[in-house]
């Protein structure tokens, strides 16, 4: 991202790994150099409501500037992606920013969703930020499973209006960013009724506050839903209506219509309102690998700056980066980095490709993404809010401290878990569609993804010490996961339970079955970059992106030992053997370890950690940090007289 | 802990549960009753400095009342224990008290280090809160190790002082809790120098803080921290140290001794000093089962609450209880309370034992119950800590809402696997015995923990559905993976490594036998506890208790299967039993979960969380919580004129 190379003595891996991961020229200095974009104060020693406050102010500021580069001809939404979803974003409001989602979704559901008509009046006052608005889904009660959303909006063709309600307290929009205080319009999900029936969710845009006054309009009950683990100044509100009318055409009618008579007009397919979703889904993979990147690059150099203990007596205590257990923490992290990142950007070809056979009608392909994306949704946000823990506690007390932006880091990575659809959730629907699959195997050729279910448990995989060996391994235990599970599904049908009864008794094997398959995609993707790039990189590079890979496999092979026993032709002494494969990737790689990191160049800034930064200054600046604590600006705190200083002398 | 018996219809299990987990009667009421011990806003709204003002407010208040308490003659450290330790404390200072290490560390230290004049000189002081002071051990630059601390004190014989000195900025403490503005006195860990030689670290007292004014004295330098993932109202701080004397006899010398002329005299028993730090990991991993107890009764009364999708169509939305992904979320987690609980009981009175013989001169115990504290507060702390962030997980995005108390409760727990010893380097420890002990089987016999390695390798066990079962087969495994790790140790030392890189270049393995090793014994004691309850309470309740303690092993089992199919004689079709033993297991729990986290017995006020109150009401509460930001308190925030509106009337 950025175009600064930073070269250091320490550093040993050839700068071409820069230009594998990122791609796109980003001005950064324009943003980061900006002392109105800085904080007087960190923003962790703010009250919630300042952490508010100074959230809406640099956004605002933020995006005048990205509008400004806009007008001056430099770039165009690429300068919105970064500042929306990359991580200079983050680096500037590092707990959210409030207006994210005008952007992000308020602005794509009117293009999505809108009729011409529609887009003519909205997106125009949108653009130009006339309007700022989110996106209200989510509610009290219903999450993932949006079908049982409860707002309703009920056409009145007296008036030609819709009447917003909230039948509930659980029917209360919660979540959507900026609707606490932030946005004064919305898009809202809610079921439609029309001539006494009920047509299920639909998106309707509503006015929530005055446009001058910024008071909630009547019958709007707004606010904000309070502290959370993390995005505290993401301003997510909540929101019931009580009785609200908006006009007709206020319903999106892209898809859907209702006539002024009332009578509904069906979506031609429902299946193109899908495309959102699949949409976010593959932009969280990248994210995961973002996050992990970033908590890979601190947690490396600070345990190349951080000695401790010893190795041997009488010699002086080794960097922590030379002790096994601490490099097995790391590395295996460092090479999942390049695993999603590669598996992302594979997935957003794929969507790509996929996406524009929609538009020619091509609808085949359709529900193999869908799977495909969930899946691997759920397992590289999982591994990556696992990975990012893990080199969270690998740097010990010092990345306890917010300091360190580790903290942090987790809070918004383990958020990608649940939101988006929750993980276990989407692993059960890619196990719906492999076990549709699987017992219809006739076309299971036609998917690459899965093509390998149709011979992989009938192959032989005797065991040998390559990526290759691994990948078949995990093909022949995903399809012998899926088979079991498949067969005991039946076995309890055939003792007389519902299939709905029998599949969730299954559950627990179907959820491993999918994930199993999931990392079976992420091995082969990484294997198939690889391949791929070997002719087009430096041998040097090379060897590095094969053992980094290998890492990535081993791993994968140890993490289901227990799988490959039961599913494949694996012996107990060949477990000895991964280990000993595994052990000696791990000191290959100890040279390059903070080379490889550094190849993922992020700077300072966006890092954001005392422990992470470029220089290895960590105790400076841990010290440095703490000075800023308003805790520190006075010798004695009031507290003392007014409390302390009472108890010690008071007797007892 | 509350003598209040809460009975619902939708509680099944016998109430005598409740009886075997928590044993002693505490005033709660006099506390949680107090309208001055609560917060007028919820501390997470609080700016930095507030919320550390306000501790210290409710922290004076407290202990007045705790020592009133005693001066009534009701209770004595018990109630100091509680609130110290237990979950009171917690609940009214829900992220941290900045006096606690005056009662924690502080006064223990004096008494257990002190000669009897200097504990007749400090300790009526320090108990009548005269003084309030702090244990500064850990530095910038060292934790665990704390052989590689920098501080010195240098005793000077013309004045009879000892001169402390922070030589780096690596030397300064950092992390004491109540360091940064509370303590006017400290403990603190120092190298000790005299008569030209150093002779490794000794404590000492240092007055911190003028007595009257609390400005710091001169050449103390002396702050906070800043912020962290959690604890942010202990008061953490930093101390420095610029030639600052102390008199000769404030090095505190029951064990060592420096003399007027400077001769230093050596303890006669380094092992004694060992006795507060095994102390602590003993309570830890009591912390560890309550804190897992907090997170399981929440999401399993959430799980009871929500509704949601649909396991057959046209059918109301289930509880998520009755999905068995969720089961599985939750029931092997209340299973690990029972086993922390157990497992923490059975460790404090071997521990009580070891101590007493201790005083007789007995010291061949040692050894075993400090490898055994080391893995026990390895495994429970870092099990407790998943098992918490699952729970946080499994209640979907209101997990990850402070109201919900999980993420503070995860913060909390989660510090537990760094602090007092690391859990890697603990583990270490634990299979540095372990091996000495496989190296030398004659003595194996004699420790009640490590006897099955003297048979365990040779033994026959085949698979059988039972708890005996998987006690042997883990037993078999802990020794298998010691024997390998052993041998692959010897293996590196016979190809010229020396022992301490060999050792470091096993190090994966060593940890995974040691952790086996902590899990063998977690699984036996729960099993001995069981067979003892079960000629004391009722059948129905020994049938719930051996229920869990199956689930408790067929989990532990199926965690390792990797393992067992290398060490055991295991088939991979046992494993499928094993799957199917767990799923009935999970359906047999189902009715009994609510009653089951029930008998955990904490009042909502301790638990602090919308989700996991006992009435159910968790929307209602989620909605009230909200309303308690500041945020709420007025419809338009003034950022809208400030910056929002600015942005939204400029033509850009």
């Amino acid at each position: 991202m950025s175009a600064k190379v930073v070269v250091s003595k320490r550093r040993n891996v050839n700068r071409q790994a820069i230009f594998l991961i990122t791609l796109w020229p980003f001005p950064e200095d324009f943003f980061l150099s900006d002392p109105e974009l800085k904080s007087k104060v960190p923003l962790e020693y703010l009250s919630h409501k300042e952490k508010y406050e100074e959230a809406v102010r640099k956004a605002c500021l933020l995006f005048r500037k990205v509008i400004q580069l806009q007008n001056e001809g430099k770039g165009g939404m690429d300068n919105f992606r970064e500042v929306l979803g990359g991580q200079l974003g983050s680096a500037i409001l590092p707990d959210g920013n409030p207006i994210t989602l005008h952007y992000v979704m308020f602005i794509p559901t009117l293009m999505g969703q809108g009729t011409i008509e529609q887009q003519a009046e909205w997106i125009q006052k949108a653009w130009n930020c006339d309007i700022i608005g989110t996106y209200a889904q989510t509610e009290l009660g219903h999450g993932t499973f949006i079908r049982g959303l409860e707002t309703v909006a009920k056409y009145d063709p007296k008036t030609e209006e819709f009447v917003l309600h909230s039948p509930t307290l659980t029917a209360y929009k919660w979540w959507p960013g900026g609707l606490g205080h932030s946005a004064n319009y919305a898009v809202v999900v809610a079921q439609l009724y029309t001539q006494g029936k009920c047509h299920g969710i639909h998106p309707f845009v509503v006015q929530l506050r005055d446009e001058e006054t910024h008071e909630p309009l009547p019958g709007i009950k707004i606010g904000e839903i309070g502290c959370k683990l993390g995005m505290n100044s993401t301003n997510n509100g909540y929101l019931g209506f009580d009785n609200v009318r908006i006009p007709r055409n206020y319903m999106l009618m892209k898809n859907s219509q209702v006539l002024p008579d009332g009578t509904y007009v069906k979506s031609p397919s429902s299946k193109l309102t899908y495309g959102t979703m699949i949409f976010v889904r593959v932009v969280l993979v990248q994210d995961a690998a973002t996050y992990l990147k970033k908590a890979s690059i601190i947690a490396t150099r600070y345990s190349a700056i951080r000695h401790q203990s010893q190795i041997k007596p009488d010699q002086p205590e080794p960097q922590i980066l030379d002790y096994v257990t601490q490099q097995y923490k790391l590395f295996p992290n460092i090479a999942s980095c390049f695993a999603f990142q590669y598996a992302a950007t594979w997935l957003w070809d794929t969507y790509n490709n996929i996406t524009e056979e929609l538009e020619t009608g091509q609808l085949d392909n359709l529900p193999e993404l869908h799977a495909t994306a969930c899946v691997l949704k759920a397992v590289s946000t999982a591994d990556a809010a696992q990975g990012v823990e893990m080199l969270r506690l690998a740097c010990g007390g010092h990345g306890y401290m917010t300091a360190s932006n580790l903290p942090s880091t987790y809070g918004l990575v383990t958020a990608m878990c649940t939101y988006e659809g929750e993980n276990t959730v989407l692993l059960l629907q890619t196990a719906r569609f492999l076990v549709k699959m699987w017992q219809n195997k006739t076309n299971v050729y036609k998917l690459p993804t899965m093509k390998y279910l149709a011979t992989a448990l009938n192959r032989a995989t005797p065991f040998e010490k390559s990526v290759e060996w691994v990948i078949a391994a995990l093909q022949k235990t995903a399809a012998g996961k899926i088979d079991l599970a498949n067969r005991h599904l039946n076995e309890r049908v055939a003792k007389g339970q519902s299939y709905e009864d029998a599949w969730n008794n299954t559950s627990i094997e179907l959820v491993s079955a999918a994930e199993v398959h999931g990392r079976t995609i992420i091995v082969e993707q990484f294997y198939n970059t690889v391949q791929g790039y070997k002719s087009r990189v430096s041998k040097e590079l090379g060897t590095v992106l094969e053992q980094l890979l290998q890492l990535y496999a081993v791993n994968a092979a140890l993490r289901c030992t227990g799988d490959f026993l039961r599913f494949t032709e694996v012996l107990g002494k060949d477990i000895t053997v991964l280990q000993t494969w595994l052990e000696e990737l791990l000191s290959q790689i100890r040279p390059n370890a903070v080379g490889l990191v550094d190849s993922f160049d992020m700077r300072d800034e966006i890092l954001s950690s005392a422990l992470g930064c470029y220089d290895g200054n960590v105790y400076e600046r841990l010290f440095n940090e703490a000075q800023k604590s308003p805790l520190n600006a006075e010798p004695v705190n009031k507290s003392y007289n007014l409390y302390l200083k009472p108890f010690i002398k008071a007797q007892l």
